[in-house]
């Protein structure tokens, strides 16, 4: 079993609030998060897949195709992007760190199969001092 | 003479425009950046000051004044804020990475005078592979 | 099962050494890291914690309480500190990165429960070449 | 049970292909990789270790001792090497980052035992967006 | 003025030698970077370019093509290449950094001028611990 | 003229304070930077010189030599050592980020013209946030 990981990056903008609350409600819980104008992060992403090496290829996958899968994937539909508004995956959630991870997992998971492998983790920084980290299940 | 940088970080929401521009010539202009819905970024600022060490503190300046100094004038006005509507000193430019290096640098020139040095150049990171550098004039 | 680090960061000094050798023996046994006048670090501490994801709020917990506990409880203690001398969870013990990670572990532990998470890891950073992750137990 | 990890950096060059392929499906199969006149990287590498805190030292094991095998058995052998060419325990493979994980895996394996650790695991940076790791069996 | 940086990457191979020397007299001028068996490096490129911020957009040049550009004359011709074998504007010439960056340099300076800036400075990472800055002439 | 720099790293502890203060006196100017046992941290220097590229090598300056040179007058005086008490070319000074910037130019100026080039600046981080340099008179 080897694992393989690749980094990407996107830029987006976002907003944590319940929609019931009041913007003071929402300050007190969400804090600086819950600007109603949006703010917005450079999030770096690291998907790790894992398996065995294919002995014709040295790979456990080309990583061209394992990038190309999670340009498709993630990146086109976040980059650039407000993850409240734009983002079909992320619909009705609250755009945390945490559930963003988690969708990136959902969206990526089936994909990373059809190249032969397994999605081990989804690792998703939101700036260098905070990420979140999923495997599954 | 010596040189002291003190590095400051912020998150922050904006679009690049024109308003008198249809979505499709923003589009034309600006690329992704464009976004009616806003994107942002984790921005990094390196803020520089020149002058003489004082020999009674061996210091040019008290960095923990600095960084007080760059707080109340950027990084309160900036951080989790949306660059084109919310910052005083960005009002009715295009919030682009020059412009606002720019406009740190205007809101901080005098603020660092008056800790005895001499502001010497702003940079202004957008994302690991882009940023701006200001030395004033 | 999601799982949240944050990362912070301090600056303390430390000596490597057994009282009952001598200066020499420490030498040979700790090499430069025995150096009775003390030298220092930079230390870079990543704290995981794991649980469930608040539906209220999207959140493991709130980022800015765990950052707060981490402050109270590691950080004030460490900060600017000797860590031969100052630090109580680390009398009598030997200032080895490992056995500091190991005691930034114990004083977390109850705090992170408090917050409705399980403590996962500490990984400290004592230099960019080098680093320990305890996981307990 | 502690884990430390030490940090050590070569640069080599490497091509990936396959001998009774033509350059045509060399290029197809592994992209820009396949170039016959080689290319390379600046490889880090994490080499990770696990076992009891010694009680006498407060280390799993010295630093220095780990870092000097890890120089004997790995970075002496690859840095300014060619993979393909020079590197005994590659001989015969395809040089990919995931081969080479775990060629160094079978090199420092039983070293690190004799050090009175555990090899946990390599972790092998290509570049900042590729990285492979290996755990063993 | 406002100066703007952008920051691309490449792989290559390289090898430092003298063909009039033997490979003893290489070895001892150029120690390990004489290996005839070349070796490589993951270099980084930052390439500042300077001049007025356009009024109608807020960009100084459009990163967009500035990128393209450098991408063109720069990436294309080093990624995945041997600097001594295959890279026209580094023929005849030892592939140290020093004349990388010069050459780099001299095929982005007129090109640059087409968009309306002026180059500035060509910084060029070997590795971490080295890197070349050339201001031309 | 082209700029070369070798970055080098030490780990040393210091204290900000001076002798005729009281421990009060010290911690109001100082901070937490007065402490009287002590911290420490991981400095990270770059030297950075220039001159003409020498065409027999296309080197500047050989980087080993200039490494070696770095080592031999500023690392080994300081790596592992207390600023304050042990490092002979700070003895009476402030052990200030500036005033040991300020003091490695001094001890590596002549060296570096010994080796045909010139000495341009010395960068001293002290911590990831903040830096000095200087580039002497």
């Amino acid at each position: 079993m080897i694992y393989i990981t690749r980094r990407e990056r996107f830029n987006a903008a976002h907003r944590l609030f319940r929609p019931e609350y009041s913007d003071e409600q929402n300050l007190a819980v969400f804090g600086k998060c819950s600007n109603p104008n949006w703010h917005g992060h450079n999030y770096t992403l690291y998907v790790t897949v894992k398996g065995e090496v294919n002995p014709d290829t040295g790979f456990l996958v080309n990583l061209k195709d394992l990038s190309a899968l999670i340009d498709q994937h993630v990146i086109e539909k976040l980059d650039h992007r407000n993850i409240n508004l734009e983002v079909d995956f992320m619909a009705g959630k609250l755009a945390s760190t945490e559930n963003l991870a988690i969708g990136i997992w959902e969206v990526l998971s089936e994909p990373v199969s059809s190249l032969g492998a397994i999605l081990h983790s989804i690792k998703l920084y939101e700036t260098e001092n905070n990420f979140a980290e999923y495997f599954g299940g």
